[in-house]
């Protein structure tokens, strides 16, 4: 009899993004004259900068001939790519990350989705709270969670991120082995300085603890204490490892690409408390389960850290970051509670009149065509906010604010 | 203290086709001067087909446009492409197939890897043998495969398949919960009738148990008799999930594109015998893991199906095929025994002397220069054997078979 992961039952509905796009759609359906706008889902909008473009083009050209035709990629990335990552992410920060830590992938979902395959049962996670959901479901699916009352799972540590501790969480209380942490932060949109990371990366040196550390929106960072990567801090190559997207940097959401760093000197452990090397595990896992990322996606990435490329990216990333201090500020004067938005193109407002999440949400969908995504759907903590993304057209971003700020 | 997933470390050396560009990379660097021609890894050689090309550049140049750009895909494929498929593999050959029941990704390697993850532990696994690493070691991966000796792991059940049976491996005599079959096979290149495979539907609607039915390489079968889908056997939608690809039907090996097909009647189970839809789970782990393919890919792997993209890919496939004819022949003129070649990309050929798989294939690399892969590494039935591949080019195919011939 073919059994199932029984992990699976225990998840409650649907994925987050899954139900926020069935609500949506349901009410499209029923209001067709009603145009929405969606500042929910954290979407790109503006079109692919013109070099990756050409990149595209150029590649797909070498597809169609046969001297110059590629077949399967590397299994963890094209070298030209590598280099390309190696040399602007980390060397040009002046950090010592060489290109056998680098993964290319097909984005950094999937990458933080799948690297609890080389991870034990055994472990006890702790994520912030509001989280990715993809932390969450991940680890439950994988059986580390335990059982969930109340929204939470007995399996795992919850810290929460609050307006109260300015969103800044505090170490784990109880036992953890494994630690998800996102920044800049989705979805508060908040950061951790230097000093902050620093402690993080000191308790897990000293608890053996790995540290999952998502920093897909880097590239939004604006404020100097702010470290682009977890391994500007001494000692982070012995216990984090990084995720990185071009979804957001470079509008690849629909293009699919993203890397993942395991340093060399990381290490995990055997359950006889024996030294393992995550990146060959690594190396075992993706060769095994995944077969490299398209040839013509990797020179789009490649052409990302080009000068055009670098500069015309730069111009998208202003043009969101102008729209998330459209809402911040919009948001504020008019009285409301907004944080965010100044490293991030995420903006973690806090619902008035004391509304649930999924009450504002509501409301913003029903009587004023905004879609967000509702806090309370990245944990506990969340709820009485709801997310706003900066990746909207202007006229809707402007329009939208226009909109809340009427009716407050 | 971070732990390990403790299986990894079960896993013997590397992927077997790690292994073999490791071995094949070091004759090269010490031999520059002797080109080595390679029959070893199912790669393509032949570029995209022209409707492919330009699929590609359309879709990419709607990427430029701010009206026309695509952000995120549809976690399981966008429907003008499940639609696609849905027509042309499965309403065309009358297979009732439908649009929910297709799940587009990157690739069927990802997929037969990835589907474990829906699976509960305590599954016994049945392989044939010889086989598709893959299914093995990512069973090992997932735990289910207890330990090795002497190169089998004692928690699967190896169904052999051998010169001796035809490659007809007989129904599992242990208990299985469930099994993988790939046909046409990977690496032998043989097929099932639709009677035998028959006898394979019934007996999982008998015993409950799950048939992960492994296509991809659909479009090389010649005979009439030959199942093109496990779903044109009756019962087959209760017991089957199927994988299919693009890499070997279009070239797409670089470019990663391929579907599964979980129907809504299968019925997976819990631990306590109540009946569970794959077809839920799998939306569910797509839609947590996985952030769909590419938009230009999905437009690209449409115009497969268009008139031209057929005609063209039929075109290059019997362009392989007769490759695949001329190592047959070639080897079987000069007495030697090969196998397969006929509804697949695949002969598998016998080695000379009581050679051992790891010894010839040394020897063809190092003397003839030629790249095969060695049976021994699909497993214990393989040993004796070496897989040699259709995707060459013509020239190099045919001088090396005539080397074989010549030192025969």
């Amino acid at each position: 009899m073919a059994l199932v992961n029984e992990n699976f039952l225990r998840l409650p509905g649907s994925y987050l993004f899954a139900e926020i796009a069935q609500r949506v759609s349901a009410y499209r359906s029923a209001h067709p004259d009603r145009p929405v706008i969606s500042l929910g889902i954290g979407d790109v909008t503006r079109p692919l900068a013109p070099a990756v473009i050409k990149a595209l083009q150029d590649a797909t050209l070498e597809m169609a001939s046969e001297k110059t035709m590629r077949g399967y990629a590397p299994y963890y990335g094209y070298d030209f790519l590598i280099e390309a990552i190696v040399k602007n992410d980390f060397h040009a920060r002046r950090i010592p990350i060489d290109a056998g830590e680098v993964f290319v992938s097909d984005g950094a979902k999937s990458d933080t989705g799948n690297i609890g395959d080389i991870l034990g049962a055994g472990n006890t996670v702790a994520v912030t709270d509001p989280v990715y959901p993809v932390y969450v479901d991940t680890s439950v699916i994988a059986g580390r969670a335990g059982t969930l009352t109340d929204g939470q799972w007995s399996g795992i540590e919850y810290l929460p991120c609050t307006a109260e501790n300015g969103f800044v969480p505090e170490l784990p209380k109880k036992h953890a082995d494994v630690v998800y942490l996102c920044y800049p932060n989705n979805p508060t949109g908040t950061t951790l300085t230097r000093k902050e990371l620093k402690k993080w990366v000191d308790y897990a040196v000293e608890n053996r603890v790995l540290l999952l550390y998502d920093a897909a929106y880097e590239a939004f960072i604006t404020e100097k204490d702010v470290p682009h990567s977890i391994f500007e801090i001494e000692g982070a190559t012995k216990v984090a490892i990084e995720f990185r997207s071009f979804s957001k940097t470079a509008g690849f959401t629909g293009v699919r690409c993203g890397y993942t760093v395991i340093p060399h000197e990381l290490k995990a452990y055997a359950n006889d408390g024996s030294e393992v090397s995550p990146n060959e595990l690594w190396k075992r896992r993706q060769s095994t389960k995944f077969n490299g990322t398209a040839y013509i996606v990797q020179r789009a990435a490649e052409a990302v850290y080009s000068s055009e490329g670098k500069q015309q990216i730069r111009e998208t990333i202003d043009f969101y970051m102008e729209n998330a201090k459209i809402i911040r500020t919009g948001l504020e004067k008019a009285g409301m509670k907004a944080f965010g938005g100044v490293n991030a193109p995420y903006i973690w407002l806090q619902t008035p009149d004391g509304k649930s999440s999924w009450e504002y949400f509501d409301y913003l969908l029903n009587e004023l065509q905004i879609v967000t995504t509702p806090g309370s759907g990245f944990g506990k903590s969340g709820e009485g906010f709801v997310r706003l993304t900066a990746f909207g057209k202007r006229e809707e971003t402007v329009e939208a604010v226009e909109r809340i700020v009427r009716s407050a």
